[in-house]
């Protein structure tokens, strides 16, 4: 959540006139995104209508041997009606350029709000832009692995050693253990897989009232299991942030949207409470490596892992057992 | 340079609400102003056109109490034709209102990038829209004490310490010595005084080519001698950043652009020079301090001190004694 590179306003220009959308109005940078630089621009072309652009310098984290698969995408699914923006590709038709050693792009401006207290109504709306990325990402070409799968988290969680984590909650070592034996042991084969968002938390949708107007964010998307994705998203919207209050309201009609562009089949269903804890697993990894590896006055505030490790015990727990079972 | 506070797309409807701006239909935290949060939101009443503003949430270093005096000085210059934002009042009729214990205002967005490299041409627009603002600031009413004054100087590098000083430069000490004691015995009585921006450096203008479309962040405005503003503006735009480079004809453009619509009288004149060193000295102070107070590991970058000190020994140097002269 940071501007990291300084641009001035005459490189700025340059840019803006490299990927021909005309004179440069306004540019701002914004506090979006983790882990690249953002602008928000507007540049008009001759009398047309300005228009607004989100400029993208990825940082060190982001493979630029993964660009196309991202830009590609969104192209192919903005393409498909899916609610994502389109990149704007230069004079020579690049999805992106470079400037300064690093890689660039500029995506279309989508309005709408990221809602923080989602309603059912846009739960369910959440639910079906999901299905339709995915039905309309299977004539999508491209793929590429999750690099953010069970070996990585199995590895970042080994990282944080079992103290570190009974450092964060008494018990947890002995959970993640017994997690991550099951899931290795018992991980779903079969299913249909496609092209995943695997980050869908309500920051990455846009939102107008009800309507989605627009997915963001897809510098995690891959080749996985689709059901998977319905996991993550899940974990991602029935939960107040801190994990402590699960919204069953919310959980219904996230799927109910979802089945109602793309319904699960029994097996899809049968693994979605495995396929939970995994999802809850993925971010309880990262938050708990983030955690122990933040230096303690550093002006980032790492999110707190027992946000997820309370979503792993919801999802595990006995009691919660039909949670995804087809209703009556 | 950062957003400091988060505030949910519900809230931020309801702020929006509060300032009766009609839908929120989009909000992005910017990485704008060193302490304050602020937001580039776009809203709509009714039928009418989308609207831009910037919603700025007061943090620590403004004080609420010279809130009344920043914000009624934007309309007060608005409604007298000089280009900055106006602000948006509330239902109440309220400048600001609180959040959470924060005071909030929302004003206008303005098109226009801040350049980093000025021409001339746009030199002599920001000259001339100083001296506007100067002109016009001469009917507001309020008056507000120069914080940042040769006073708070001497107490910021009197924090440093002579060893402390030292270390930025070996020089700097006495050189700091020198020009506090010659700043204080010559301070120029009886020059025209009125309200002066006091920070007007290029990342506090928006330009469109050689037009301002915008003179922002007036929260260093004060009560105090024009000629000390022109004298800041002279030091914030005719040296590359780090000070080693000076450009006469950015300087002269300058000069120009604010005699083209307020004459300097031969007193103030003969005040640039003292007041130029003023100028450099009051960012040199800020500068040190915080160059001494900032941790070594924070993200922050201190700006160095050094960059002042040399706009300093230009405007104290012997061979620039003619400066600020009246051309032949």
């Amino acid at each position: 959540m940071a501007v990291y590179t300084r641009i001035g306003a005459e490189d700025m220009a340059a840019i803006v006139d490299a990927f021909d959308v005309g004179t440069l109005l306004s540019a701002k940078g914004i506090a979006e995104g983790v882990s690249n630089s953002n602008w928000l621009l507007e540049a008009q072309r001759g009398e047309d209508e300005p228009r607004r652009y989100i400029l993208t310098m990825y940082e060190e984290r982001t493979d630029v041997e993964d660009l196309p698969f991202f830009l590609d995408l969104l192209d192919h699914l903005a393409a498909n009606d899916c609610p994502v923006p389109r990149t704007i590709h230069d004079r020579e038709g690049a999805s992106h350029r470079f400037h300064e050693g690093k890689a660039l792009a500029l995506i279309e401006f989508l309005p709408g709000v990221s809602v923080s207290e989602p309603t059912p109504g846009q739960a369910r709306s959440v639910g079906a832009a999901l299905a339709k990325v995915h039905l309309a990402a299977a004539s999508f070409p491209q793929r590429r692995t999750n690099t953010m799968g069970l070996a990585r988290w199995n590895q970042l969680l080994t990282d944080c050693g079992e103290e570190g984590l009974n450092l964060i909650h008494p018990e947890l070592a002995r959970i993640v253990k017994r997690e991550l034996t099951s899931l290795t042991l018992g991980w779903p084969l079969g299913l249909p897989e496609g092209v995943v968002h695997a980050d869908l938390f309500p920051d990455n949708v846009l939102m107008l009232g009800e309507e989605v107007t627009g997915l963001i964010d897809f510098y995690f998307a891959c080749t996985d299991i689709l059901a998977y994705d319905v996991a993550v998203t899940h974990a991602a919207w029935c939960f107040s942030d801190d994990g402590t209050r699960f919204d069953p309201e919310i959980s219904r009609a996230l799927l109910e949207g979802y089945e109602s562009v793309r319904p699960l089949s029994d097996e899809e269903r049968a693994a979605l409470p495995l396929l939970a804890r995994a999802a809850a697993m993925r971010f309880l990894s990262t938050r708990a490596y983030d955690w122990m590896n933040t230096p303690e006055d550093a002006l980032v505030t790492p999110k707190d892992p027992l946000a997820f490790a309370r979503r792993l015990d919801f999802y595990a727990s006995a009691e919660n057992r039909d949670l995804f079972a087809k209703e009556a």
